[in-house]
């Protein structure tokens, strides 16, 4: 199994490291990661400049490439430019901080994950439910526990595996279920603040409102000690918004107020 | 109606400016738009670092607010920080080049108003299908009917509208469709090139394959000079594969490989 790892942290953060060490006893490994920090960057991608390749060595050895971008562009040219051909596999973290309800939406560990998914390569993001973790090893170990499982079982295309392990002790974990995207989501507040020479800024910060009550639900499983693994895609439509708008008459007001 | 109009172009663009005058006959409108361009950022938002908050002028008068972030940090601080309360609908826009199929995925303008859709504010995202518009006024005009329709008939809560405009005259617009989201999907290209000082650089460059060929999908419906609709929400959850992943008994592979 070849498998291309990737992340949001950046190259040299525990969690990638941690999931190198685990997946190389399973299969060969490229890593391409973010030359440094990219959480909250969610499917951007780098047009407007070019991207820059470093390679990146740890202890005296090559470890893998730096990219000067997103998550999703690693995975880009991970793919088109620096792998010979695809990878079986691609696996995105381990990220600090929990993925779950509106956070995928933002997320560049889970957008890695989605590209891959795009360009029909099966992915599993994987993220750990605080951003103070000290030991990435139980979640190293499912990671490799799944990537085993999709390298076997398969997964339909564009489908993906986001995947939140809760940091406790192994012996603490209730089980491993599979989940749904959950509704919670943020309440922002910009805190205020005025720089040495007297001009404002913001910082974002808030908290999250949980909605949901099901253990099958990605936010409510983690609560409860569950590894959450939620299959996710790339269809945003709204079909049923899609078949409820055909009242609209859109065509006939369409003709009516423009044309 | 209050609207808030945003993009991801930057607030001196065009197609902005070509929006707010079109919907200002029919609304109070707040401009909170990114200060610079930020096309293809995605759902990013700003976390490492502050948000500056600057008031715009054209042509000596007060135009709106331009913040130093992205599409999605706009709608946030506006609706929070900007307008004394949310507004009636957020529009964002008109952008240059279309946001169909994967594009939906990168794009900026539809962020802004995904957002919004996470607020609980209805939303609508227009686009025209070309990056060399030379009159946004036919596409303003669109906007302005939906903008009418969205506040009359609402939307369901999480949804909002993606709305692309062929870059045509108006007497060569087929007509208006409710579409889906389409697969087709960029076939990239790293362009390497190598610097002044000898060093290497990539420019991502590519081409959209087209693999839908129903009137129904938004890529199409554009290809066929109909001005395509398309509803969306966020709630990524992959219901099928939900259902499918039963069948691997997840819960006892756990136990029997990890725990």
């Amino acid at each position: 199994m070849r498998i291309l790892v990737s992340n949001d942290d950046g190259i040299d953060s525990a969690g990638i490291h941690s999931l190198v060490k685990s997946l190389k006893e399973i299969a060969e490994i490229t890593v391409v990661a973010p030359h440094t920090e990219q959480s909250a960057v969610g499917h951007a991608i780098t047009m407007q400049t070019p991207l820059r390749v470093f390679e990146y060595h740890k202890d005296g050895e090559f470890f893998g490439y730096a990219v000067g971008g997103t998550p999703a562009d690693c995975v880009k040219m991970g793919i088109r430019n620096l792998m010979e051909s695809p990878p079986d596999l691609v696996v995105s973290g381990i990220n600090h901080g929990s993925n779950t309800a509106i956070n995928i939406i933002y997320s560049g560990t889970v957008s890695a994950a989605r590209e891959a998914a795009i360009m029909d390569v099966p992915s599993i993001a994987v993220s750990v439910t605080s951003h103070a973790v000290k030991d990435f090893s139980f979640a190293a170990k499912v990671s490799q526990m799944l990537a085993k499982e999709v390298y076997e079982k398969g997964l339909p295309p564009g489908t993906m595996l986001n995947v939140n392990v809760p940091n406790l002790p192994e012996a603490k974990i209730a089980g491993i279920l599979v989940t749904k995207q959950g509704k919670s989501k943020w309440d922002d507040v910009y805190e205020k603040r005025v720089d040495p020479y007297g001009r404002n800024y913001y910082w974002l910060t808030g908290n999250m409102l949980v909605v949901d009550n099901e253990l099958e639900i990605d936010q409510i499983a983690i609560q409860k000690n569950y590894v959450s693994v939620t299959p996710i895609q790339f269809d945003l439509t709204d079909y049923a918004a899609y078949e409820s708008m055909k009242e609209w008459n859109i065509e006939k007001l369409f003709h009516a107020k423009t044309v």
